[in-house]
């Protein structure tokens, strides 16, 4: 039985949202992964990293898995209707709708984490709750069929366990092992409780802006959802 | 004082090993990262993820850090004297000469590692001492300027490592805290030790014609190196 997983690929995701998935995805056995974007088109991350795209919505008939990563451009996403409805059209043929870090405000946005607990990359976390979600802080969050990652590198965590639901621990520990996945940080400053409150507040002020801007795109979108 | 950070972007590359360090360098302040190969021309990785270049070889006329990432195309990689001979080019003026994975082993095929302490994937770091380097089973190894991490997601490590050593600690903590890198693998099997003999002896075994042939293409490079 082939596991059919499509990753969203659009313009300004943060790209390790989705490369750290794709790799754990693409070493399951019997997967077959796409990246799937409007248009076959190349599309740049926020950082510059450009990548093709492997099928457009248009092609994908359905999917066993969903996957919506985040990034600055999820923002554009939640306005986005063509990629609303996709999402819509694909997520109730799904045995796992999921996202890692603000991929699941796009959920949200869809109306696909009303009633769920969820999360977030930390720093917008709370903006979850517009959309009718209950917020956890927690790295790996599952409800049901939904299963969402915190902040970017969240998201190997989260696919070994994705791997783990659909074929069992034994093929996570495999790919675990080919990927040398035996985390050794230098430092303890990668979530807001480790990091410290001089960091996070330094972090906090200079991204204010920006997610001032994302929640009332939040805010917009979960109007539009009523 | 702009850093400036070249990662090799080559056909069948394990993509986790380029872009778990290039969502670091990209936080980086007064970074300027690029990605090189021969020409512009899109570049397949190895299960699937094609990206582009930002600049030829030829376009680059120095760098500060070079980094090598693996993967199985890493074995072409041994015995091109375009590739070679770049790396050759250019580490002499690069503070820091870096690698992920079994790039290690490319740089120990242009000569850069001999006589250096180094590491590689779990699977093939016995190979480096055919380079007349020094095999050492840890994820990051620092020798003089020299700093080569293990196997694909150690990248992420690696990464933060070389961050802290060239604008300090506390802007390492800050870009760890922006990717949220507070691990949490859902299982413990990420290293030889860790995974139990059972586990390494079936990956090992499958893997097996696959590393014979690095083998071989590491032993001529380095009779090639004389």
């Amino acid at each position: 039985m082939t596991t059919r997983i499509g990753l969203l690929l659009f313009p300004d995701l943060t790209q390790l949202d989705l490369t750290g998935p794709l790799e754990v995805f693409s070493r399951m056995p019997d997967a077959e992964v796409s990246l799937l974007w409007k248009s076959r088109e190349p599309v740049a991350s926020d950082r510059g990293l450009v990548m093709l795209p492997t099928a457009g919505f248009a092609e994908c008939a359905g999917l066993d898995i969903i996957c919506v990563p985040g990034g600055p451009g999820q923002i554009a996403l939640m306005e986005d209707t063509e990629v609303l409805d996709f999402l819509r059209r694909i997520a109730p043929g799904c045995s796992l709708v999921t996202s890692v870090c603000t991929g699941s405000l796009v959920l949200g946005a869809a109306g696909l984490l009303t009633g769920y607990r969820a999360t977030c990359h930390w720093s917008s976390l709370d903006q979850l709750a517009l959309f009718g979600a209950t917020p956890v802080a927690e790295r790996v969050v599952r409800d049901r069929n939904r299963i969402t990652g915190a902040g970017v590198t969240s998201g190997i965590d989260f696919a070994l366990a994705v791997v783990a639901e659909v074929l069992g621990e034994e093929a996570a520990r495999e790919v675990q092992l080919q990927i040398e996945y035996d985390p050794a940080p230098p430092f303890d400053s990668g979530s807001p409780r480790s990091a410290g409150p001089e960091l996070l507040e330094r972090v906090s002020a200079r991204i204010a802006p920006f997610i001032a801007r994302r929640r009332a795109a939040s805010e917009a979108a979960a109007r539009r959802l009523g």
